[in-house]
């Protein structure tokens, strides 16, 4: 045969023609020698491949760092062959289940028959991978025929590789080769193990096989990698920050939510000042849809089964939702979503096109039924409040309003200093979940993307992750530790006005369908609280801050002033309180700070016959000395303005 | 025997003499010819008795005239005997069944045999029943023994009144005569008919004998009387009043609630315009708690049905609850009250009695189960919000936190221009469903009378009346037309701290049991706003109104000139719209008038260029020309005041 060309695009768009049999290496090089040094794998139309490998056909690539997701994903699959790999070296005996990468890392389940492994024995496996990583060992990729890959782990006398070589076809199968460690893998890895520079086995868990409780425990360990030795530090630190910032702790600290196992579990009680920050992010949400041309309603926490065997959502997603309430002659259910009761009241009255965009929203509480291993804290719960909202539209309308959630989602999040990343998720054409005709599904996809378009929004499409009645637009958010949360979302929905048979008249008299909107910027107010207090380390905003300033007297002397100030304080609306105890100045300053109060004002007699106030700031110390009106302005002014804490200025 | 006198104690507390054998209108003679005039009969020691009768004893008397409950009564009970009367003169062959007063008038269940009964035979009744009134029958009271009375119904062939007389002992057997009238009857009644002066036969309805479905369907017919013509006037009129303030038509006329089927029963939705009332009284009441000391808190809408066993609050009221979720190992109720959150709140962190009182607020959602038949608009519903807070303090602080949250429930009603009406309603002690230990039964109806005391309120006291687990003020306010709407509460609990165990650590390091003040200004914010629609017959105060201002430009012209204005208001938080259409400036004023808009800003070409606007008021008309700024700050002050609509001032 004659040589043949492939073509491959790559992400800027542009096209290259290369010999047929070019590896993604060799595709690397001709770019950049610095990118081929760094690459760890290729993406080619999606699927990853080995560096050193042959590309099978042209298409869309992309060379893998450890900057991309696919790169890290490939990194932790061979640091788990690694991990393996000295496993073996310092207990022949053990035998191997599956070892894949995970989110951060990777992890390996083993079985060590009556050996116990224990923490003590991490660091031995550490500085083994580390030796063996030196050495450069170099991943080998062999297809293998079903027969052979059954002799030599029989002859390696490993149960659970026979067990999962039973379920693969003969003609799919491939060993990889590292060093002294042969593994069933599916692959890719990496070109050599010296890529890896850092390694830290991170916890030991236990693990059915194939997660079933009637198979053997086996023992799991989980381990990160990295390819430099500063990237294992700052994730370590970070590991720690995370901690000191764990929403349960500080919600507890400082007495932002409770779970209390009497009332329920995964059912969030909001303590006063949660109360104080999720109403005040509420109030600030309300005004922002009042100018937006919202109207506020609220429906009730439950609604007769009928409304969401219309929906659809019953028996769909009866599973994770609590049972219904049986009475003679009807049921109802604890509210999964508010979307049937806005339906039922776009429906209660006639709507002219005239009157369109109808846009409701509500901050409803709904109840779904997680799984107790699921829940945790205010991260994952049963019960939430959703900032929802409906709009109803013409199709004419979808366009702009979409423009307009988007740009909402963005101001609100900007507002936290939180970066926005925006994923457009959209169906999957052979999924038969996606109901619905094609054309809506289709003009709703391709509207979408060209809002997006038009926005100049930087997107990712995911096929696969829309919802059940229409395509829609994830919006994840970053905290301060660079972690990825997603929060708000805006679907389109042509399905729901078809079953709740929603109309409106047109100019023609006629009557039309209108378009429905499902939005929530924030998604639940349990969840973003969760992630803002870990997001500032419960060092809130002034405008969010449960207690927003401590009035500290020196002595009792100071009390009458110190109340004084406290009225002129709490007439303008200002959260304060007068620590009057008898306690050290040193004392109270220190409870002030745990609280972590934004301002303390220290009040001593120079202060009173000067009139002015000390102000302390939290994290910040000594600020000056102020008159009291000055403090007071500065202070409005800074609540007014929504100002981030001084620790984010 | 010798002369006996009895001694007779007056309402103002004077004590008088009388002969043994003195009638109420000999007492009521002597005391004013005026009163023995107007005399209707007396109550003596909470028993009434025909004024003509002699007095059985002494004790607390009271003469009874149509300003008294007990003087009504008795005029409405006469009443029926005259409806029966006058049926019987022109239905001979009517067979009586029983014949009641009611909280407004009286009826009588009747069989007519085959004969229908309708609206149109009732004219004819009330004629001849105002003939028979003139007559001036008097009412003569008889005892008769059983044998004689059975004897009598037997020939009259009166099977209802022979069922009645089984169930009577021999020797507590009257009947009263009047005219050619007849009934079994205890009594008491009106000296005679000719204080009877009109009379209106409301309407007519079936009701089953003993109220058994089994038994035969009797005609009620309902009637009402007054002892002077223009008191029916009135009454009529304020009936035609109530049906035009009626909270369901207005509530949808006016976009305040939707009750739909499809959704359930008794759960009412809040359309945006009462959203907007709610979210206002939310906020104002939330302000003046933060001012008074409270925190907010918010809690799940369901809880473990452990709380509620715990609470006794189930299985004792299991039939006004909605059946319990059941869980693979846990039941859970919709959340009836939210008192058990609130308790577990507090028992969740240490007290001191230096952090006393606590006081735990929320808006906070319960479901009853009402029976279907009860439901009405948003005055009786299955779902409701109450405007609950918890106080947890010591008994030294009992006596000043009742006393607050007495004086915030009047300050919230006078706001409205309601006058509060205050019932103490303690326990009956023979009642077994009052738990708890009498001695603290005891202290806590001792502190609620000595606070109403102290605060000089006028109270009445019911027996038989209190929750289960302690004494309570209640409040009744009444509204614009005179109604009476049992409301807020004030509850005092020392059950609960038991039940929950919950404690506080004394000045002497010992655990202690707090006192519980349950209390709710308004009750149900449902129930109130359904009051105060008809309070208001919609004409709500400024700050309430859900659309403050309309700007009607004359022609599109001014339309620009109304949007710069519309703007203008919304930056202050003015809730306004611009309309926009092209109609005859007089459908614009028409329409704002039946939204019951408070001002409307015309805007014609003078207005804009003389920089002013013409305002126009609700049902008042035009106020005059103002400049826009002018007005916007009296606009502002007035929603800022709080202050009633014209038509109240």
């Amino acid at each position: 045969m004659a040589d043949k060309n492939i073509t491959l695009v790559f992400p800027d768009g542009s096209k290259k023609e290369f010999h047929e049999g070019v590896t993604g290496r060799g595709v690397a090089e001709s770019l950049s020698q610095g990118l081929a040094r760094n690459a760890l794998s290729v993406t080619l139309d999606g699927q990853i491949y080995d560096l050193d490998r042959a590309l099978p056909h042209g298409g869309a690539i992309k060379i893998n760092t450890w900057d991309d997701e696919d790169g890290k994903y490939t990194f932790w699959h061979s640091s788990a062959h690694l991990m393996a790999e000295a496993f073996q070296e310092l207990y022949p005996d053990v035998k191997f289940g599956i070892g894949p990468p995970i989110e951060n890392g990777f992890y390996y389940d083993m079985d060590f028959g009556d050996r116990q492994i224990s923490d003590d024995d991490l660091q031995k496996i550490e500085n083994k991978m580390m030796e063996l990583a030196r050495r450069k060992e170099t991943f080998k990729r062999e297809e293998i025929s079903k027969k052979e890959a059954v002799d030599y782990f029989k002859k390696k006398d490993d149960p659970y590789k026979l067990d999962l070589l039973e379920g693969l076809e003969d003609g799919t199968i491939s060993f990889y080769h590292q060093g002294n460690f042969t593994d069933l893998c599916r692959g890719p890895h990496i070109p050599s193990t010296d890529k890896i520079k850092a390694v830290k086995l991170m916890s030991i868990a236990g693990a059915y096989w194939h997660g079933d409780e009637h198979n053997k425990m086996l023992t799991r360990v989980y381990g990160i990698t990295f390819p430099k030795k500063s990237m294992l530090d700052e994730y370590l630190k970070n590991l720690e920050e995370a901690k000191r910032r764990d929403h349960k702790k500080l919600g507890r600290q400082l007495g932002i939510f409770l779970i209390d196992q009497m009332v329920g579990q995964g059912l969030p009680i909001w303590l006063p000042n949660g109360t104080v920050i999720r109403r005040n992010i509420e109030q600030f949400l309300r005004e922002e849809q009042v100018r937006r041309g919202y109207t506020e309603v609220i429906t009730p926490n439950i609604g007769n089964l009928e409304l969401y065997k219309t929906s659809g959502h019953y028996p769909y997603y009866k599973d994770s939702q609590y049972p219904p309430i049986n009475l003679d002659d009807e049921q109802y259910l604890l509210k999964p979503m508010n979307c049937p009761h806005h339906h039922r009241i776009y429906d209660s009255e006639m709507h002219s096109y005239r009157d369109l965009p109808v846009r409701l929203a509500e901050f409803g509480t709904v109840y779904r039924y997680e799984q107790s291993g699921e829940l945790n804290g205010l991260s994952r719960v049963r019960g939430f409040t959703q900032d929802d909202a409906h709009i109803y539209c013409t199709h004419d309308q979808l366009k702009q309003e979409i423009k307009n959630c988007i740009e909402l989602t963005q101001y609100v999040f900007g507002l936290f200093d939180m970066p926005v990343d925006i994923r457009l998720s959209f169906r999957d054409e052979n999924d038969a979940k996606y109901g619905g005709r094609s054309e809506y599904w289709e003009r709703a996809q391709h509207e979408i993307r060209e809002v997006a378009d038009e926005m100049k929004l930087e997107y990712t499409v995911v096929e696969g992750e829309a919802s059940f009645y229409g395509p829609k637009i994830d919006f994840i958010i970053r905290d301060a530790l660079g972690r990825k949360w997603q929060l708000g979302t805006v679907q389109v929905d042509y399905v729901m006005p078809e079953r709740f048979n929603l109309t409106y008249i047109g100019s023609d008299n006629q009557k039309h369908r209108p378009v429905i909107i499902h939005r929530a910027p924030f998604g639940s107010m349990e969840r973003f609280v969760s992630i803002l207090i870990e997001h500032f380390a419960g060092d809130f905003p002034l405008w969010l801050a449960p207690k927003q300033i401590a009035l500290l007297p020196i002595t009792d002397r100071q009390i009458p002033l110190a109340d004084e100030y406290l009225q002129k304080l709490e007439e303008k609306g200002v959260r304060a309180y007068n620590d009057r105890r008898s306690e050290q100045i040193g004392a109270k300053i220190r409870d002030a700070e745990t609280q972590k109060i934004p301002y303390m004002l220290i009040l001593g007699e120079k202060e009173k016959e000067n009139g002015t106030v000390s102000v302390r700031q939290h994290h910040k110390g000594d600020v000056g000395s102020f008159s009291f009106s000055d403090f007071l302005t500065n202070i409005l002014e800074e609540i007014k303005s929504k100002a981030l804490p001084n620790s984010k200025n």
